[in-house]
């Protein structure tokens, strides 16, 4: 049985790579999937598809309507949800992913600093689990798949 | 991952085609369906499958009820819609097959040309992404499996 | 029992106000809903609350979600939808309704003129009932209250 | 027919009077529910309820099961959820909400100082409207119950 | 509190009366709905409403659309749905409504002489509590609204 | 794309193996499901694995329960659904089953002999379509896959 | 806005009225439902409206098969449902009505002493929130309603 | 076509094994998951991934939480469960599983003594089918395979 995983949040680190690794070496049935990381393309992807607009608020529009039709597939097509919150910038759009997950019935775990946990205290208690580091949520993973 | 595009809307053009080669050339990993692109036949099915009907409005309910049968049945297996409208024809059964998407949480793109902005500005509102081209819809497909 | 009906479809001519004084006649326990019948004002619903946008497509935009917020809580509140559809115009948001309700559970009647059969087929198909006037679809709506 | 709206965000400004008044002075049938807004008792609610925790972390547990009961049952029982995000805090509570309430398929009116449209982009997509300011989104009220 | 409780089944008999006098001299909050009892008009409404039929399986197609409208739309307003089977005719509507209330989560109460075990063995599996008598059902109604 | 067929009804004929013989020779990438096909194994399925009853209704239970699991389990599994009705027995279950396939959204074919059409005129209007042989059912599902 | 509670478990000792006292003397506008509270008579409902039964089995089925009915449809007009665990008893209907809440969305709260905290881990964590006595489940219930 | 059991229930015994072999003899085509069967490791699963935590209640709920992730995917992804309760324990989380199944419109096989009827009617009146013995269990999944 092969779990498809999908992993929200933060884009300017390198955790998904170092999940992916661990679990790979770990030889563990998981497919990972997630939003697009290159920054840069993940905000002008409207205008590349759909050409200039007028301003910067509806280059905005035109980027998040496709990253939100991409999200919205992979999210439904996985079996569980893995969103990280880093302690920078605003991550109001994780924050709606980790929501959608639970909403759509998909198990959450939530991954943030310690530091945040005042601002996250509602979304902690809606995720299944809530943990501090990336090792913490392969370990979750891993549990599932072990039986003694 | 593979994901099967459901392709709804003008049997009249060759769009299809020109979609799934395009995708083929790009070798992403999707599967298409869509309605009966015989149009004939498709207005024909009823009376082929149940025989003579006593007037073209019950002509048309045989083969609708099929039709309609078809695609609730290919759209339910899909993890995303596309629907393309023409410069003629009505075109309502397009209307209703992308709303059932929207309705069913299904991914939706909107192809249509500029000049149609206006009658079909509630349904791109509904829709993820609205754009013009295949090409464009196309993007957006390949959009889904990019990472950087 | 008081029914809550959706009025979806044409709002340039009368039909919905023929349609509530024939049932305030026969007394029937109907509430009735629709869509903005002024249509300049729906369509530029989105430059009156949100201010000048940059173009005719991005007006029709900010109308199209307006007018949708409204239609999507007035359905979700309805026990049934009636969409007429008229001669004129390409009437795609109709169809968009009419579906939406489909999908969402909603008993349908459909009201359109003979002539425009063909077009219509698959969605009358998926309509529990067609019919071509808004007597009939008073008589359909009287029928639920009656018992011999 | 009355409406029910849930006023989800900022629980530091003046915003929930400011609607409900407007709202009154109008006369719409409209009746609104929302958050405990004295800040001190949502984040202490857990041990006034539930006894002295072992620190910070489990005192927000504590206080956000029980915050995050009355939005369940709350937004469950709203017709339109409005949230609305200011200049500070993180907010991700009204991430939280906002997403919620549209995966629930409640309609979904965002107020955000234009200066946050790219944070909010990915959000902004998902609601129905996104406007600037209170009056605003009582005019999006409002004219769900205006008919010309 | 009142309860709403559709009554489907056979429309030959007085059962649903005797159902309604027997609830009212208890006094119990219990308001009823169900088809229409008169047969013939049952079986002639589709060319009451639509006109003449081209043939017998066209009237019924006609009737019977306007019948499952109906029906539709009081169980899904219904608490509670009980269906009677007689002695007598095919009853496969009986069945059908039975199944559907299942399906949509209605409780349901099958009242059904002895004799008819076999036959409806797995609808009685599936019904809440099958029953032999009107006046079973109505203690199970009755049960409800007491507590000692 | 494979289609999973539940084929509910009659199991005193021979009509599975036609079916199925055909889709075959036709290499159509059809899986079929269904009841048990021996009668009297039916019937006694409850005490062959509970063991004896108390009597002739206790048996018919303790039967029904597993094959309800059974169809169950089965109809969830599968892309459509195929309801044949004969001209003996009452066959409840096969329209407590047609009707549970409507209810769960599976796209419903029904087969009944012309002679039935008045009782089963509701359940027939539920269908997507119907048809009065097995061949004229295998043509629906072939059309499914084909595109001109 | 009334809210309308459920009260699962144990109905050996008084909680039921503590409770509905409590919150009268409050003037909270809480309406509350829940099980038969007379032992012996939800444990003989079978037999008092179905006759005698074969034996002690057969007689809990038939009671349990009424008393879910009740359960089913008075947590379905439920808006929040509380669950109490008492020292005694296996209670393992209560779990199952507590669990059932959860999967219908229904925001729930759990009552059990502290001594119990181990066998209920599993439950406690899929409530929404657990105390230890009715006076802390009235806060919570009180809370719901406060906005200061 | 294969079919995933997820396996609800008691760790302390063997009983898992027992079912697993005998339906590898019997070569049927079932995928079997479950809890993770180490009790210890199951109680300590929190503090194993999470860390030392303040007293025994916190613990518990640190591995319930995971624990619960961990039924809630497997649960998902099976077409059937089985709950297996023993003599011995409170076994609350079997009957919060065995509900959350039934609630997910999973068939539902329960495996009790004989001795535990009483405490268990509801859950069993809940459960497609309530056997004793592990054998038994077996036949009912064998049978779903069968057509003679």
């Amino acid at each position: 049985m092969e779990i498809t995983v999908y992993l929200a949040g933060e884009i300017h680190s390198n955790w998904r790579n170092e999940l992916k690794e661990k679990a790979k070496s770990l030889q563990l049935p998981l497919h990972f999937t997630g939003p697009m990381e290159n920054h840069d393309r993940s905000d002008m992807i409207g205008e590349e598809i759909l050409g200039k607009q007028p301003d910067a608020i509806f280059r905005d529009e035109a980027a998040s309507s496709i990253n939100n039709l991409r999200t919205q597939l992979l999210m439904q097509k996985s079996d569980l949800v893995i969103a990280l919150f880093g302690e920078k910038y605003k991550q109001w759009n994780t924050a709606m992913d980790a929501s959608a997950a639970a909403a759509l019935g998909k198990p959450l775990i939530l991954i943030r600093p310690k530091e945040l946990h005042h601002p996250l205290k509602e979304l902690s208690s809606k995720a299944n689990v809530t943990v501090e580091t990336v090792n913490q949520a392969l370990k979750v993973l891993s549990y599932i798949f072990e039986t003694e």
